[in-house]
């Protein structure tokens, strides 16, 4: 791109706004995926407001010049990966978040973090249930991108289950506005749910109206150990077909290690794995639901089963959870699973996984949001090392297909971004994908927006 | 279409599948909106599998003959107005329903009712919650296609919060299964979802895959008898701002009424407005809540409360809610309407409704899912007198515009179809209307998907 072409864009928004000077533009090449081959953005636009993207959008769709939009950077599936010569358009400073307390929603900007709609809603006696790993350090805009879940899901849904409204800038620079603080809306086709979980490449959202609830209940929680990750899948199975947890988390014998290693909580480390579950009901129910929850252990083999009443001991096992991701990534460089199956196939899968790591040579601790049968395997390699690298990457693949034969998919919640383009055809399958295709081109005829998610951006995405 | 057409597709179809006798489709011309001015179909396909859907289907593309899916034909909005020369696929006779409880989910074919799906849940000590009125006689296919409410969504959400899986036929006869029985799943742009709700415009369901959850606990119950349906209005919106109810229905007196009329059951024939209200929460938050309701009710100037924890005295409260729509069915002709409003606007939206009838001079008898802001004003007319139907259509249009005005929907429940496209450009506006008319085409191309629901068909939905 000529550098006419950019300054027209810093022309057309305020000072500041645009960010062109490459040792400012290095920090927003990548997203918590470190691609190595990430491209250089040929300006960051650190957009203020909504009419600021779509100054941005009109502008790019006048030049074709490919869009990657970007919150926070914490995406897990090279979501925002800059391509060359693109323009990234960052949400990261619009922030606001208005509570209404009457009609029980959030008003958020796409660049507010997940943690802050909380704690607006908090101040308002509210709860906003969805909770990703990185509910700290991830915003509201690439929450909705991703359709992101987190530990509470397995009762309390995911994002998606939280949209009510969108505000969002097409390809073209126009603004639509999909729902609204309306709780059932039905009119016409379902383009808010289209939107939620598109991964940017539909356009970009500048405004989330979401549906906040009454507080959670205090949890009763029930540890187990087992002696085979097998065995604890087991559990989870006779458990949900029984109640609904509220928490229900498996960390494997290499993750509790890597736990006790980073933050010692006198977890067992010899068990094969551990399993976390709580349960908010209230009064006799969740007495009820603990003695099942522990039954269920039992039945399956636990070797230890404890039952706490007491929120902040069953926070401490909450926290030994929230403390694997960064255990695990203290330990160096991995690939980042986040397959997903039913259910039922969860032991079978933990299996296979066992026998993937055989194969190839590798370790493959997995943590997992085991209620919803999503599990987040992980794959350390040595980068500098290509035979590692290989052995790597072909765990990854391996497990990606043996998630999609029992039935499930290559991704639960971190989305297909860049890095797990290449296995999406082979779980969608010919027809899916072209519709697909289809669907994506009539939103964004010119291939513009965030080219290369999802699949690889081909000629015929954009229209002639 | 020559007689050949229709001959080449009753060859193609075992025998007794396709009816084109005029006296047999003459049942298949109408849902429950009776459109006068309804078509005739040129052939009824009743598929007995999604075969024989597929090979409709690719027969409709062949010779570009309109099609309408049809479920139980209890539609609402006319989504299932048979369309003049059109091929009606009938769904009715795919009754099959499989529940896998290991999975917690159930399988079922889109002519399965609701009621049907409950039951075999409930026979796995299993519940599927959506709860539309017309659970016994409307199919599990229509309510994915219009997103079907009901009763319990104030809770538990509508009939896309279930929806994990399906398996469409595309408008060129092609199957595509999009999810499954895997509870998360974000891989690809979120296709599922832009199914539900599309109401027979994008291509026929021939299987869902529902999510099923533990049964409802017992409920308590709140009934508070109100001077004016804007006070009982008041009180919802000062409960559902503290707590969640399961039930929170709203019936004024003219409802109340006919409810005693139809089936007397000792309500209070001179209050202004009936709320019932629900809690299933367990052990002591449900008294809290019990509490908290009648509180609010109070607060609002509730002239009587009662309040009972046994179920069955609560459930007779509920079947009169039940009986609302049928007591006033029973009275004659009328529009229905479906609006949903954010719920802090229902007091001034059920104060305009009254304005909208001493305007037009037509009584307004109003019942609603008041918890979720979702109000059936319901218009009676007599049809031979054009003065009466003119004022009637002219409050139903004046309705619809406030909860718009209010910001609002035209429909929370029953859909667009070919009742209310009058109205959606209002309400969307052009830019999402034209961006709907984009993904519409990408999917269907030949425009032969229900034409005229959602909008009136136009010569530029189809490819030339």
């Amino acid at each position: 791109m000529d550098e006419r072409t950019v300054q027209q864009l810093v022309g057309a928004l305020p000072e500041g706004v645009v960010v062109t000077d490459p040792a400012r533009t290095e920090g927003y090449r990548r997203d918590w995926t470190r691609a190595e081959d990430a491209g250089r953005p040929a300006a960051v636009v650190r957009a203020g407001c909504a009419d600021h993207v779509r100054t941005a959008l009109r502008w790019a769709s006048e030049h074709r010049v490919p869009v990657v939009p970007r919150g926070a950077g914490s995406g897990l599936a090279g979501g925002a990966t800059a391509v060359e010569g693109c323009v990234v358009v960052s949400t990261e400073r619009m922030t606001a978040v208005e509570i209404d307390p009457a009609n029980r929603v959030a008003v958020a900007e796409p660049g507010a973090l997940n943690a802050a709609v909380k704690e607006a809603a908090a101040a308002h006696g509210l709860w906003y249930p969805p909770d990703p790993g990185s509910f700290r350090i991830s915003s509201i805009g690439g929450n909705v991108a991703t359709d992101a879940g987190g530990i509470c899901c397995v009762k309390y849904g995911v994002t998606r289950d939280y949209v009510l409204g969108l505000d969002v800038v097409l390809p073209d620079g126009r603004l639509v506005t999909l729902g609204g603080r309306t709780v059932k809306d039905v009119a016409g086709l379902p383009l808010l749910h289209l939107f939620v979980g598109s991964e940017g490449a539909l356009g970009i959202v500048t405004e989330v109206v979401l549906r906040l609830v009454p507080p959670q209940e205090p949890a009763a929680t029930v540890v187990a150990y087992f002696d085979t990750p097998q065995d604890a899948g087991a559990a989870v199975v006779r458990m949900t077909a029984r109640l609904r947890p509220s928490m229900l988390e498996l960390l494997d014998r290499t993750t509790v290690n890597a736990v006790e290693d980073f933050r010692p909580m006198g977890l067992d480390r010899a068990a094969g794995a551990l399993l976390v579950a709580q349960t908010d009901a209230p009064g006799p129910v969740r007495s009820a639901d603990v003695e099942l929850m522990a039954d269920c252990c039992r039945a399956t083999g636990a070797r230890e089963v404890l039952a706490t009443d007491d929120p902040e001991e069953g926070d401490a096992f909450l926290e030994a959870r929230r403390a694997a991701g960064p255990a695990l990534d203290a330990r160096g460089p991995m690939l980042l699973e986040d397959v997903c199956v039913p259910v039922d196939r969860l032991p079978g899968v933990l299996e296979r996984i066992q026998a993937v790591a055989c194969e190839f040579g590798v370790e493959i601790p997995v943590v997992a949001h085991a209620g919803d049968g999503n599990l987040h395997p992980v794959i350390p390699y040595r980068p500098e090392d290509p035979n590692s690298t290989r052995r790597a990457r072909g765990a990854f693949d391996a497990v990606m297909r043996a998630a999609i034969a029992a039935g499930g998919t290559i991704t639960g919640e971190h989305g297909v971004g860049r890095a797990k383009r290449a296995a999406l055809p082979e779980q969608l399958g010919p027809d899916v994908l072209e519709l697909s295709r289809r669907i994506r081109s009539a939103v964004d005829p010119l291939g513009i927006m965030n080219p290369g998610v999802l699949w690889e951006a081909a000629p015929e995405d954009a229209a002639r």
